[in-house]
C-alpha cells in the first residue's frame, strides 16, 4: 500500500527569516520529518503548494481537491495550515472521491521549533490513513474526526468534535 | 474511549547522566510527550517499570501482561525497548485477553536526543491503538505489524515483516 | 565579580504564539539558557523591557542607558535586537558611564527555535565581559567589536568591522 | 587573528549509536555549531582524535601538545572531555609554549542533546581565547581558570577554583 502525500504549506512548514525576522516558507521539512520517524512505508510526496492556509482560496483549495482525485493511491494524506483545513475537508468531500481515505493533518508550531507537535501529527496521520474506511478525515491532538464533524476552536487552537 | 499507556522504560525514555557519561532512566518523558504533541486523547498512563529491554526477564514481562490484562481500558500502549518488543507482544498474545487492542511502541533514539523518531512513533501507536480490531500488534516505523508477523532486523534496527 | 545582564527583548527572547501564528515576547529565555550553559558566574538578570530593537525609540534606549549606570555591577551584558544594537551601543557610549564593561549581545534566531545562534552568543558576551577594559562592544559572530567600529550588515545578517 | 581549533572528542563530540544503544564517536559537530553560531571568526578545526578522555593516555596527550605547539596560530581552543581535562591543560603548560593562549573547553552533555552545554561552552571559549594574555586555561560554566588554578568537582560535575 502506497500512501500519496499532499503538502500544502502551513504552521507545519513554516521557517524563521533571520533577516526580516519573519515567518515564511521555504522548502518543505516532510523528507526530514519521514526520515526522523524512521518512516518505512512506502510513501510519495509532492508539494502542491506552499502556504498559510488563511491565503487560500477556493482555486487553490481546488488543486488540492485535484490532486487528491487524480493520484493513483488510495491513501492520502494532506498536510495543512490548521485554520482553514476543516474547510479543505469539506471541499474534498464534497468532490466525493471514490475509494480514497484521506487524512488531514498540520502543526500548531512550525516543526523548525523545538517545541513543535508536528512530528507526533504526521505519525498521527500516516497511522489513521492506513486503517480508517474511505472518507474524508482531519487527525489532529492524537484523534480523528470525520470532515463534518469537526471544528477548530480558534480560542484554545483545539480541534473538537461536533 | 479512554487509552491506558504502560511505560516499561527503553530508548525512549534514556537520559544522559552528566556525571557518570552513561545512559540511565529517571522519570518518564511521556506526560512531556502527551503535552507537546497536543494530545487530548483521555489517556491514563502509569510506569509499570523502567528497563533496558534487553535486561526484562520472564518475571517483569509477567508485570506487563498482568497490567494490560488488569486495566480497564480496552484500547492499551505499551511503551518499550525494541529489542525483546517482539517477545513481549508474544507474551501478551500468549495471554489471550480478550476484546483489548494492544499496540507496542518503543524508539531508536531517546527522546532527550534532539533527533528521535520518539514522537512520531507515540503519536503513530495511539493512533492504531483506536482503529485496530483486538489484538496484540506492533507499531513502528509508521508501519503495524500483528504480533506475530513481525522481527526486529538487528543489523538495520527496522521492524520489518515475516 | 558579578554580572550584570539587563534584558531588553530582541530576537532572542520572541516566541511563537499558536493561536495567532506570530512571534511575541512572553517571559525571558535567559534563566533557561544559563541553566542549560551550566553556568557558574555570579549574574544578576533584570528585565527592562521587552520589545523588538525596532520599536524602541530614544526613551526606551534612555532607560537601558540608566540602568547600566546605576547598577552596581561593573561587568554588564545587555541582550537586544539585532537591528539597532549597534545604536543602543552609541547611546551607552555618549552616556561615558566609567569603570564600567557593557557588552551588547543577541540572536538572529529565537532561542525557541532548535537552531538558534542565542546560546552561542550568550556565552561569548558573558565572557568577554568579563575580560574586556572598560568601555562598550558588541559581541556577535564569536567576535567583539567597539561600539565606534561595528555596524551590522542587513544584507547578510552579519556583524562587520568599520 | 586565526584560531586554530583542535578536536579530541570527549561528552561534545558523543552520538547514539541505535543499533547498540551505546554512545560513540562519528564525526566531530563543530563545524556544525561554528555555524549555529553564525561564527565569523577566522577558524582552522583539525580532529587531532575522536576519544573519551578517561581513555586519553599520556602518548595521545602529548599529540595535543604537539599540535598545539607547531600549529602557527597564537590561538588555540581544545575541545576535551570534561574528565581529563586539567590533566591535559597540566601537561600543555608543563611543555612551556611560548606566546601561546590556549583554552581547553568541553560539555557536559553531548551536542547532540538537546540539552547540551556544548554551544554555549564553545562561544565562551573562542572569546576567552582571543583576550586571555599567552597561559593555559580551562573554560567551563562559564568562567575560565589558569591551568593550575582550578579542578573539576567529580561530584557536581562543575570546575571550581583552587
Amino acid at each position: 500500500m502506497r500512501i500519496r502525500i499532499l503538502i500544502t504549506g502551513g504552521t507545519f512548514d513554516k521557517e524563521y527569516d533571520e533577516l526580516t525576522g519573519r515567518l515564511f516558507f521555504k522548502d518543505t521539512h516532510l523528507p526530514e520529518m519521514l526520515r526522523r520517524g524512521r518512516c518505512l512505508l512506502d510513501v510519495a510526496a509532492e508539494t502542491v503548494m506552499m502556504v498559510d492556509s488563511l491565503e487560500l482560496d477556493d482555486r487553490g483549495r481546488q488543486q488540492i481537491v485535484t490532486r487528491a482525485r487524480q493520484c493513483e493511491e488510495r491513501a492520502v494524506v494532506v498536510t495543512h495550515g490548521t485554520d482553514t483545513m476543516v474547510r479543505t475537508a469539506h471541499a474534498l468531500a464534497a468532490a466525493e472521491i471514490p475509494e480514497k481515505t484521506i487524512v488531514l493533518t498540520g502543526a500548531m508550531v512550525p516543526y523548525a521549533f523545538g517545541s513543535s507537535d508536528g512530528l507526533f501529527n504526521l505519525g498521527s496521520a500516516l497511522s489513521f490513513v492506513q486503517v480508517l474506511p474511505p472518507g474524508v478525515y482531519v487527525a489532529m491532538n492524537g484523534q480523528h474526526f470525520r470532515w463534518d464533524r469537526v471544528r477548530k476552536n480558534a480560542a484554545s487552537g483545539c480541534f473538537e468534535a461536533l
